[in-house]
């Protein structure tokens, strides 16, 4: 095998995600890494050329494996299916939600056609795919992946470099994800974080597992989670063969991670690990009132296929400039060409 | 008014208190921004001076009026209260206990008296301040000064640099944090953390308040606490004032309150704050197997007079060897000041 080829979906054509996909494949060394596809409508992509100024032309294939993947021309299987017309920047639209729904439902054949060895996703909005027809089945990519892959179980990993953080629960209440704290969960996504660090061509993972509670419960006296169900899942996991350490509290965890002490960190819910993760990624400028750094990726593991994720939405609010970040995008292909080279 | 004079406590003499005491103030720029004057044993830093290699001289001082306050010597206020051979590294001692809380003491006494300007505190170790006495009245530092200054309303303030958090909980399981997630609670605290900026000279602070819950609810899809307790504290607070402003989603407001958007955000439980100001100040070198970086502080809010602590412990397994980083307390002297400065 040559260079992983990647399909990238063009996501919601009213947001950044065009732009940011133009930007990206305007960098000479993304194509020394890997042979870019982009799946979507080669009218948007014009556009978003022009927009951003690109000296770049477009190569319409029928599949991927016409693309000439030469830094200079966008390769792109042209869905054909959005006029530029029917699309105001920011705004929620049916058209936009189809057609990026197609685009992913596409990208997902081609990944278990064999045809790609990975997906990375642009961002779609939400709203726009429910109104698009999608919101029947899915409330956004992940269902829909799950779904066209007949998969089952699958979790999310958000990485920021060396930083990878797994979740025992994501978007449930605070209240209600305290008591998803058990054993058997968390014994489930230990295997997952080890697995997911094996995927990426990490010999020997060492898996951290966060506490709960403050100072990891300190004894009991903070509540009992750790002893009662973090302790015995990371038992349990070592004695199946994981380097699994903990429970470590969780306000130096990651310090410890981005250190180089653990190769991923298993969080007890939602913000326990998109905290530290999108902290050190997302850096905020006052002065131009806009992030001068977006990175950080989102990996749906579980799946057959491999894809991964850029980290941020459709930024209704300033798509269209040509001004969106493109750190996460560049970081999301990279994780997908890692990736699909251990796989 | 000169520059600040500011008591530093020596902490336990196990621990690395000393040691850091004597590497900071070897550090010629710290005379320039203020009077610092150690209360603790003479016999213990001189024996510090000696470990870290330090060319220092000691000045026993019976008052703070007679220190010289000049590069090169050490002005201390010698309790004469522990013997070198009695202490131990590294190891839990009534002894050391006694003589540690008999320095934070006699600090608060020199503050409450006007005869400092601030106290800034190298760490207890807790096991050994309950032996040596003081576990009969007091839990750790923050107990022993609310009740020599009669305070009953107090609240911990984390700092790194720009990014300052205050909690509406702290030292309580999560299923009970979620508990305390309450209007009343919430508006005290989004209070403090306007004073606290006020006390630190800024003229109009900005104060977010995070989220409890994933997306800070998204609505009331995952959770309602930001609906019927936190969003109206935020009502309250800007009716009286205050320029507050939230929820905001907890995996992004520390970036922005990094960036300047925010100049201190309200946190929901203990972690949702430590997670993020540790994650930054704390830098993990796995080469060395030992802490790059380990800056941060930590302000008691609410008492009569100026306490700022170190943001780490006593760190017991590398004390003695004059390794130990000086990141905290260079920034927790620079906080005493700043805040003694605009009282």
């Amino acid at each position: 095998m040559g260079i992983p080829r990647i399909a990238i979906t063009m996501g919601d054509p009213a947001g950044v995600g065009p732009e940011i996909i133009v930007k990206v494949l305007s960098i000479m060394e993304i194509y020394d890494i890997c042979q870019p596809v982009v799946v979507g409508s080669k009218e948007i992509i014009m556009d978003a050329i022009q927009m951003t100024h690109r000296a770049l032309k477009v190569n319409v294939v029928k599949s991927p494996n016409d693309g000439n993947y030469r830094y200079g021309s966008i390769d792109i299987l042209d869905l054909d299916n959005i006029r530029t017309k029917d699309v105001e920047y920011g705004k929620v639209s049916a058209k936009c939600g189809k057609a990026a729904g197609e685009a992913i439902a596409k990208a997902i054949e081609l990944a278990k056609d064999d045809m790609v060895d990975a997906i990375v996703t642009a961002p779609i909005h939400k709203e726009s795919f429910k109104l698009g027809g999608w919101g029947k089945k899915y409330v956004g990519h992940t269902e829909m992946l799950a779904d066209l892959t007949n998969t089952k179980k699958y979790t999310m990993m958000l990485a920021h470099g060396d930083l990878r953080v797994v979740h025992v629960s994501t978007h449930v209440s605070l209240a209600d994800a305290v008591k998803l704290v058990k054993k058997e969960r968390i014994l489930e996504v230990i295997k997952i974080a080890h697995n997911a660090c094996v995927a990426l061509g990490i010999k020997e993972p060492r898996v951290a597992v966060a506490g709960l509670n403050p100072h990891a419960g300190d004894g009991g006296l903070m509540g009992r989670e750790e002893i009662d169900e973090i302790l015995p899942a990371i038992e349990a996991a070592r004695n199946s063969g994981i380097n699994a350490e903990g429970p470590v509290p969780a306000d130096t965890v990651f310090s410890k991670a981005m250190g180089g002490w653990f190769d991923i960190v298993v969080t007890m819910y939602h913000d326990q690990g998109h905290i530290p993760t999108k902290t050190v990624g997302f850096v905020w400028d006052e002065s131009r009132k806009d992030w001068k750094a977006v990175s950080g990726v989102n990996v749906t593991l579980g799946l057959p296929i491999i894809r991964v994720s850029v980290d941020h939405g459709t930024a209704f609010g300033k798509a269209g400039k040509g001004t969106a970040r493109t750190d996460s995008l560049i970081d999301a292909i990279k994780v997908a060409v890692r990736l699909a080279e251990n796989r």
